[in-house]
């Protein structure tokens, strides 16, 4: 947080942009001490920042104008949606108004022909499916806890479905984009393709309220499949189980998650979920596919390629009871590390890497992780390269925070030696400023580039992502 | 071309660009009237421009020398690939340097671990496809002609296997990009997704060489699917034919290819291919599967949902030379639609709208083609709701171009006022500039503000795109 050339509201400057958002918004403008603490942090341990005053804006014109206050008295805007950031991104480290963006939660438009939706910002992924229940559609991009789906966008989210259905990237077709002067412009169409212009919608996916507020979002939708099945082994190795999930995607098994769970997490998870899963590393996977038939086939192949690989115990589930119970352990994956140590909190790492890399990247983490002060797990959406590390550390214990953010940047550094990426879903924030300029060099400087010319008061969301 | 803010080299600055040229490049650098003749074009009806000279790049180095040349005699420069382009984006409309990027045709690396290759921008589709021959591995984008990667990145092409394997911009997963001070960067990574940073890479493809020029590319290649099967049938009505789109991809089948082709242009394919198909709106599909009961289960499920529509002879096809057959006939669309009037040349349009407003876009657009005096053909790559009109003119004949150019006008307003966009796949170049505003407004200006940060002398394609 040295950036000396971030806007810091004067006293003065903001008190009248306080003034200018009550008289804009009434009693949805708070500077009680509560509502700033709760705007100033994520779910991380990176350390709170308040902002100085909280807005709750309910429309695209309202944000817009909230804008023109925050560029009239120059102070920064932070943009807040569900609160579960990873990397610090909604901490106000200079102070500010913190937007809150979650009492813009309505869906606007369903299309079942078109295989999209129309929602703002605050809505989060479990109110969009609930609203799809009866018409066949699904939402996929599922990251972990209550996010809404605009900070999943100004993230560029993912989860355990982005092998089969994309990233955030891949499913926002539009976005409203609210920028730093109170311009609202819309990027994209509803056409599933274009060539007409640069990719602005890209452009704001990913860019983490440092150019815009998202404040409505066209995304796709999928068709739920005719027929699901889902499978768990485990295997001799990291080695064989990532060699299995190679080969399943080559052979274009249609493939909607292909989870990696290490010995550690196993046994965690027998621990809280009384299973008695051998403890070894572990695939779960799910399939979607046209017909019983086809999906049964599909796991019958990805046995036939596990078991060359020396999985043992495949077990396989196409009703849905048995495989919401194998999906229950793999989900609670989270809470049965937490679990090995009462009153510890997680520390959660994310890299992503060329798949052909992957198998040394977990063994050389893993490798760290054994001599770590704490337990230590593993979970990756290895059909896509991606992994974390779930370090369950004791919060009130200094040296094992410094330690577990040693070993998460020990990760991070092995992910870019490897051709890879040093966050594969949780973003920059500020926690992962310090890996930018090792992963993309001079190009970073373009990143520079484009925030000077969309925020030259720098008063979006500053000190996060690049600092100019 | 009224551009007058654009740089145009003056005779003395040009010269000593030419030198400077000459000493880096030798003979690669031409200014002979044949060659700057051949870079004046692309394959559509927009006046020919002629750069001033053209030279050759073998290297991302030289490419980034010439745009210091370019920046210390502030001399235009622009990207040259196959020559291909329908919107002018090659046409050298204020001089200056063509860099012709074909020389640069290797192919660096592949992985069918990663299921990527990287490569040089002037490898073509099909030197890409031959080279993976024996990989079991296939790139799907296919835009018609010899395109090289780099023009379809700078384009964001795309092609008939959109509906399942993406355009470009899906394609993309890392680019070696030279700015218009000379500065090389590299964007991307080849982890599949990442959170890590605005995201250049989309930034630049679609770009087509106004923001810097793609040197190197690393992009998705995807498993030859294990079972292929093919289908064709006509329908009553483009309404019906719609229609069976629609439900066949909510059916979530396995559809890599669904093309749409007017009765006008199966006349014309029967004609050309000595075919015998019915006169009327139809369906060619291609299913990719895991097995040839998966894709026979798919083909039959889809025939179900044509037939409920009216669809009549249905025929499918699994033997290799049955679908080759099948898809001859397709492929030779354009060539079957300029022999219905010999001596004659194509223009093509390209719009693309929300799936459910298709049928009636189409059926306005075929109102219009039947006043046209001039043969007018329709296909669509309609699983993602774009379609191109062939307007099979007399070159020699300026009121047929001016019409022609009038309909092209009056589809793509068609598609704006639909939620679609003026062009699906073929780009902007300067034939399609004028409707930026009616399908971004305000989000334009956000596009110059990215071209002025960028390319702040205008030197990169200049009077394409956008004007600043």
């Amino acid at each position: 947080m040295q950036n000396t050339q971030a806007t810091s509201a004067s006293a003065a400057r903001l008190d009248s942009a306080v003034e200018a958002l009550k008289s804009l918004l009434g009693q949805r403008t708070s500077t009680a001490e509560v509502q700033r603490e709760h705007h100033s942090h994520g779910e991380s341990y990176h350390t709170p920042a308040m902002p100085d005053v909280v807005c709750y804006a309910h429309t695209t014109e309202e944000v817009s104008e909230i804008m023109k206050i925050s560029a009239k008295y120059q102070v920064p805007v932070i943009a807040f949606g569900g609160g579960t950031s990873l990397e610090g991104h909604v901490n106000a480290v200079y102070g500010g108004i913190s937007i809150d963006l979650r009492e813009m939660n309505k869906i606007l438009r369903v299309s079942a022909e078109d295989l999209d939706v129309t929602v703002e910002p605050g809505v989060t992924r479990q109110q969009l499916n609930k609203a799809l229940n009866n018409t066949g559609l699904t939402f996929y991009v599922d990251p972990g806890g209550e996010s809404t789906l605009g900070g999943m966008a100004a993230t560029r989210a993912s989860g355990t479905t982005t092998v089969r259905y994309g990233t955030m990237r891949e499913t926002v077709l539009a976005l409203t984009v609210v920028l730093a002067d109170g311009r609202i412009i819309h990027t994209g169409t509803r056409a599933r393709k274009s060539s007409a212009g640069y990719d602005l919608t890209r452009l704001f996916v990913g860019s983490e309220g440092t150019l815009g507020i998202i404040t409505e979002l066209t995304l796709r939708v999928y068709p739920q499949p005719e027929a699901v099945s889902a499978a768990v082994c485990s295997f001799p190795s990291i080695e064989s189980a990532v060699k299995t999930v190679i080969e399943t995607i080559q052979f274009g098994a249609s493939v909607a998650r292909i989870e990696l769970l290490d010995d550690a997490q196993m046994d965690a998870i027998n621990r809280y979920s009384k299973t008695n899963y051998p403890i070894a590393p572990t695939l779960f996977f799910e399939f979607h596919g046209s017909s019983d038939r086809h999906v049964t086939e599909q796991a019958e192949f990805v046995q036939s390629i596990a078991e060359e690989h020396g999985a043992k115990g495949f077990q396989w589930a196409t009703l849905l009871e048995d495989r919401d119970k194998l999906w229950e352990a793999r989900h609670a994956a989270y809470y049965a590390s937490l679990a090995l140590r009462p009153g510890s909190k997680g520390l959660v790492t994310d890299a992503c890497v060329p798949i052909s890399r992957l198998a040394e990247c977990i063994e050389e983490t893993l490798a760290d992780n054994r001599n770590a002060p704490f337990p230590a797990t593993l979970v990756g959406h290895v059909g896509d390269g991606n992994f974390h590390c779930i370090y369950v550390i004791n919060p009130e214990n200094e040296a094992e925070l410094t330690e577990a953010n040693r070993l998460a940047g020990r990760m991070a550094t092995r992910a870019l030696a490897r051709g890879g990426t040093c966050t594969g879903e949780h973003g920059v924030g500020y926690g992962k400023m310090k890996y930018l300029e090792a992963e993309h060099g001079p190009a970073l400087e373009v990143m520079r580039t484009i925030k000077r010319a969309l925020d030259p008061d720098n008063r979006m969301n500053p000190g996060k992502m690049v600092i100019i």
